[in-house]
This record gives structure tokens, C-alpha cells and sequence, in this order.
């Protein structure tokens, strides 16, 4: 099932995307509208997933569409460097505050985007060049937990696994830099494009799953997430050994080769461009980067 | 004024500790109790704290105490290497990951902590051997962020602090290496004691401020506020450059020289140790360190 969230008349919904990807039919739990995917998925915490109504069917035309987890928990769980080419791309841009240790990490690298930097498909990142003057895509697979816990091995790690989502893991690779530790530079106000959907697990074969970048057209970005270095149950296992992980949480699992700071010299993105992150089985993501309006600042 | 948060009888409320500090005047706000206290910072925006009702006093000794924010709407702010003679001995210690680029950094380094590893004054830290055999305190004033804003200045940042309290910034040391990326170190369950209270402003002489730890009753950290490398304008101004800052953040500013790894060999703490950490104006937040009972484990 693909999963997405809306806004109609000022309503927050959750609904089921229809299979020819042009309608949207509601979810309702015990006869309320569910207003936020976590409650979705709590909801079918060891049981069947909630059905979206065909009878209340709603053209996708008619909704704005928002993220399928607009306002996360708590930060979102990140990767760092988890494909090889990319992570020696990185160690080669020199930007790396943590190459010493060598290109490949031997462990997973977690950092955190914070929450309110997640913004849906079709809105804009803003690029305020007051603030950094080096910002990058970075395509993503993100893992939308469903059972929670503590102590998860790999082997019943898929078990957590709600389903998945395409997260755009926008970078100002000059603050990240210069503040070694990477939440700034990852965490500028709209720096989490996420969607356009939401899938449950039984819609990705991992072994099968591409991910690509798209830079106003042209292919940046193109792997499988069968070549991620620390694959999704490993993650699991070592994020939740010593932290307790809950529904809805979201780890978005590391960013291929061929982001604008892999190019020499740096290929960052300008106000005007458009960045599509393509991910089979879920669908493409799609953001343009716009300028910063300074009478919208509070 | 100074708040504290507590339970009784299941229901969470705050309330303002008494002069003597052993009782507590409910707060209400429209009549209603109030539960969290970002709902008490965002009733004061513009206008005046509301106070505690004294003919409803109750006894310190009839509560249990809470968290001053026991659950932050996102991750907790932290600094790292913010007082010179820590980044020295974190430096030396072999443990730094971005040491590469000297000792005392440039720029802030800013890092988080999940809301959910936030426990409260007298709640024991938990300590699983399983997962790190090297942990440390971390004795910190933390600053509560009241009005919220983007491009904040330094000059008026001052006006976005709401109060403060203590945060003891407890790290797995091994995992903080590990991973190069704090998160994971600095996040596991029940490793962010905060409290006892959180005090406004105006309590505080930021000049006049003295941070301090006790393990088992020795001094191990004794320093000012006022020695902080980026003092509190300096992280408002750069966090809120792209990032904005809302009404109950949390930013802990950094730790001073003395915690286990600046030994050597390193001291880390053990089951059954005690530690204190006291922050002039503010109070004293007590902890245990407990082993982890794996029947509790869910």
C-alpha cells in the first residue's frame, strides 16, 4: 500500500493513494480521520493495515499534498557516508571532518536532521545566501519504523520496519564543514524534502530497488540499495542497541555517489534548480530550490 | 522564579518552588493546570510569567519531580568543546574524531540528544555493559529558548532565553569514537538527567556563575559560565542563522575540563556511582548510575 498524507480545506489526512496514483481514498480509524501517518501505523501495531475508503474517493488534484511524516517525533536518524563511491567522493572533497579516520567508516556515522526542516514534494528548499554558499543533494532511502524497541537484533530487525519513504538530505556543505559535527549543516529551515508517498515494506524488494538524482534533468545520482555499506538491519541493531526506537521514527539511510561536492570543482545547487530524488517502488520526489524571501522572515 | 515539574497521582503539573524550596505552588493558566512548561514559556511570550498559586501549596515531599521538559519537542541542542581547558584534555584523550583540525574549535560544534533519554533529578541513569564500558558526565548549564526566531543577532539574543537549567550530558565514550558522529553516544536511554528546576532569566548572573561536579562527593569539575568559548549570544546567533528556534528548546552549552576521559587512564563511571552536578542559582541534580535490569527490557 502507498501511503499519503494531504491537506484539504485546512484538514490534515492520511490516505491510501490509489493504484492509478490519481486519487486518494481516506483513512479512518474506529471512524476518525487519521491527521498524521504515526497514528496509521501505530494503529496497526501487530495487526492489519487500516484500509483507505473507495467510496469517499478524492482526485489528487484537489489536495495539496504534504510530507507523509510532517513533523517527526523527535530529529530524524540519518546515515553518513553508507555507499562506498560516495563515501571516497567525500574524503576526496576535503570537507570531511572525520576522513582522518579513513574514507570508509567502519561503524555507521548517525547524525540528525531536525524535525521542522521537513518539508512535502513540490514545496521549495530555500536557499538564503546569507547563510551558506554550498548546497547539495543528497538522494535517500528513509526507513519509517513501525514497532518500537530496544535491543533489536538484525535477524528481527525487518520485523520494526513500517515501510519507506524518499527523503532529499539537503546539505550546506560549507556550515557542515566548519561545525564538524553535521546537524547545522544538515538541519536549515525546509533541508528535509519527503515523499511524495509513503510505502509499506511489502512494496520494496531491496535487492531491486535503484535510487536516483535528477538535477534539472540530468542524472546525478544512480545506485541500488543493495550496495549500501551498512545495510537496513544493521542500522536497526546498532541505532536501537542502547537507543529505544518508536513507530514513526525515521532513519534515512545514506546518500550514493555522485552529489555536487563529489565533482571538481563543486557542482552546488542555485536558486532556480530543480532536484528530483527517484526511488523504484515508491515514486520521485520532486523540489526546486528558491530564493530566501527576507518580508517572509519572522 | 523557579519552576519545577512533578507528578502526583499520575497527573504531571508545574509549579513554582517555593522560597524555602520545599513547596510548590501549582501554575494555572486559564484556569487550567498546566502540564509542560513550554505551555507556561508560551503563555509569558510578550507578557508576564504566571505565578504559582499559593493557597494551593503542596509539600516537595508529597511529589515525585519531573524533568523541567521531560519530553523536548525535538532534539536537545548540545555544544561540544566549549570551554578551552575541555577541548585541550578532549583533544589529548585520542577520543576526538574531529581533532584533526586542532583542539579548540572555530566555530561552534553543535550535536544532539534524543528528548526521549531526558530522565530527572533522583531517576538513575542506566548503564549496559552490553553496549559501552566507558561512561562519562558531563555537568552543564542548559539554556530553555522562549520566543523563538530565525536570524537572531547577538545583541537581542538574550531576549530569547526564557530560563535555565542543568543538564548532565552523559556520554558513552567508546560510542561517541565509534561512530564519529555523537548521536548515538550521547543519546542512549536515560543519558540527559536535566533539573532539578528550571529558572528564569533573571535568576542567573552569567557573570557570576558556577558550574560544578561531584562523583561520589569529589570535585571533578569547577569552572564559570563566563569561560565559555561561545558564550550564549554566539549559540543563539549561529544556531538560529538558518535554523529556526522555538519556544522550549533546549541548548546545553558545554561541558568544562574534568570529565573521566580528560584522566589518565580514564575514569569512568560505574554501577552504584553517584554525581552531582551544581550550578550556582540553580540547584543540585543528583543522579545514580544503576545497572540495566534486562527484565525491564521491552
Amino acid at each position: 500500500m502507498k501511503f499519503i498524507a494531504y491537506a484539504q480545506g485546512g484538514c490534515c489526512s492520511v490516505g491510501e493513494l490509489s493504484p492509478a496514483g490519481d486519487a486518494i481514498y481516506p483513512i479512518r480509524v474506529d471512524s476518525e480521520a487519521v491527521g498524521v501517518l504515526p497514528l496509521v501505523i501505530a494503529a496497526a501495531d501487530g495487526g492489519r493495515l487500516p484500509q483507505g475508503d473507495r467510496s469517499a474517493s478524492i482526485p489528487l488534484d484537489d489536495v495539496s499534498v504534504r510530507a507523509p511524516i510532517p513533523r517527526p517525533r523527535r530529529n530524524i536518524f540519518c546515515v553518513g557516508k553508507n555507499y562506498f563511491d560516495h563515501a571516497h567522493e567525500f574524503a576526496r572533497s576535503g570537507f570531511d571532518s572525520s576522513a582522518a579516520a579513513g574514507a570508509v567508516p567502519g561503524s555507521p556515522i548517525i547524525f540528525s536532521k531536525v524535525p521542522e526542516c521537513v518539508i512535502a514534494d513540490g514545496e521549495d528548499v530555500v536557499i538564503d545566501p546569507a547563510v551558506t554558499a554550498a548546497v547539495d543533494y543528497e538522494a535517500e532511502l528513509a526507513v519509517i519504523i513501525g514497532r518500537g524497541g530496544r535491543g533489536i537484533s538484525k535477524a528481527s530487525a525487518m520485523d520494526h520496519v513500517w515501510g519507506y519513504t524518499i527523503v532529499n538530505d539537503v546539505t550546506a556543505r560549507d556550515l557542515q564543514g566548519r561545525h564538524k559535527q553535521w546537524l547545522i549543516g544538515k538541519s536549515l529551515d525546509t533541508f528535509c524534502p519527503m515523499g511524495p508517498v509513503a510505502v509499506t515494506a511489502d512494496e520494496l524488494d531491496l535487492q531491486q530497488t535503484g535510487v536516483r538524482c535528477y538535477v534539472n534533468g540530468e542524472l546525478r545520482q544512480n545506485a541500488m540499495v543493495s550496495q549500501l555499506i551498512f545495510d537496513i538491519p544493521t542500522l536497526i541493531e546498532t541505532l536501537s542497541s542502547g537507543i529505544t526506537l518508536y513507530p514513526g521514527d525515521v532513519i534515512a539511510t545514506g546518500t550514493p555517489a555522485g552529489v555536487g561536492i563529489g565533482f571538481d570543482p563543486p557542482r552546488y545547487l542555485q536558486v532556480g534548480d530543480e532536484v528530483t530524488v527517484e526511488i523504484d517502488g515508491i515514486g520521485r520526489l520532486h523540489n526546486r530550490f528558491a530564493a530566501i524571501d527576507r518580508h517572509q522572515e519572522g
